[in-house]
């Protein structure tokens, strides 16, 4: 059950870009990080998402990155598996289309343990924010990380890596596309290692 | 004669690691980031040295850069062309192996006007360091980007991007390589279009 950060950043580094809020929930100009999502999307994009759906097991996500995508999302979720959202603000689980999105109060490492035992032997996946990403990088309790770098910059917003100086990495893979670039890193110093 | 930014960061957007001096030129754990160009190099790297050398005209580097480079150079600098450091205290050019090195302390957009001149036909490397990369930057001057992605995280130390968002990047290749991901850009609003 390997512990995944996937997660798309511009080339200046910042996963949303500035004034993110319910209407404009990816910041200014953040959209167009998500690009090879929708409309830049290629083979080789298709293949990233198939593989990543293959293997996922459970999402761990941030309170924020929820709230900013109930709305948009509506009654289909983005991940067909059991979601843990990090909050201080606990609420009733949601269950939509066979999912259980459940709401965890206790911490990174309490969500982690949850979303391993609902992935079983498959993968859990680091959804974001930065917030929430940092905090498992912080905590060296990654095994791999998977950035899809878009030739985008977006002057500010949300940053992915700060203070994230111990973390050493193994690059495993890279993979060209239009919109952005797949970086696949092993985490020389993760969870299981 | 394009301008063209080549310069080598960390993955979480570092030139330099913290607490750079002329006892340690390129900051705690940024030796890490020159590996290409040393211990780790392959023959993509090679490759892409021999490219930027064959296309050189001049280069155009900060004082700091010059000054944290000058010992370990000793009698012969990196790039065997003009080369022009950015300095507000002025001295006297130095020569060196059939090369100058001149001291510009009238700005970055006088700096490059001398730089096209010397390069002719050729290109005009920007070398850095972070400062004077983000003074091209946001002036856009710059007509390529060419960053080589090491996946090392310094946590800390001199950033290349900040404020970057006006900046409109065309990805023209990506060289996979050991240490370093090669990537190419073009500036779509550069000074050449």
């Amino acid at each position: 059950m390997p512990v995944i950060l996937e997660i798309s950043t511009s080339l200046d580094g910042f996963v949303a870009g500035p004034n993110v809020s319910v209407d404009n929930p990816m910041g200014d100009g953040g959209e167009r990080i998500h690009d090879w999502l929708f409309g830049a999307k290629t083979m080789a994009d298709s293949a990233i998402i198939a593989d990543l759906l293959d293997h996922l097991g459970a999402v761990i996500l941030g309170r924020r990155t929820f709230d900013l995508g109930e709305g948009p999302w509506g009654d289909d979720p983005p991940f067909p598996v059991p979601c843990f959202v990090l909050t201080r603000r606990p609420r009733p689980p949601v269950v939509k289309k066979g999912t259980t999105i459940a709401f965890v109060d206790r911490g990174i490492e309490a969500a982690l343990d949850l979303a391993k035992q609902a992935a079983g032997d498959k993968n859990v996946l680091i959804m974001g924010g930065a917030n929430v990403a940092r905090q498992y990088i912080k905590a060296q309790l990654l095994d791999e990380i998977h950035i899809h770098l878009a030739h985008q910059l977006l002057g500010g917003g949300d940053r992915l890596f700060e203070d994230a100086g111990a973390l050493r990495l193994h690059k495993v893979r890279v993979v060209e596309s239009t919109a952005v670039t797949h970086l696949k890193f092993r985490v020389l110093n993760g969870s299981s290692e």
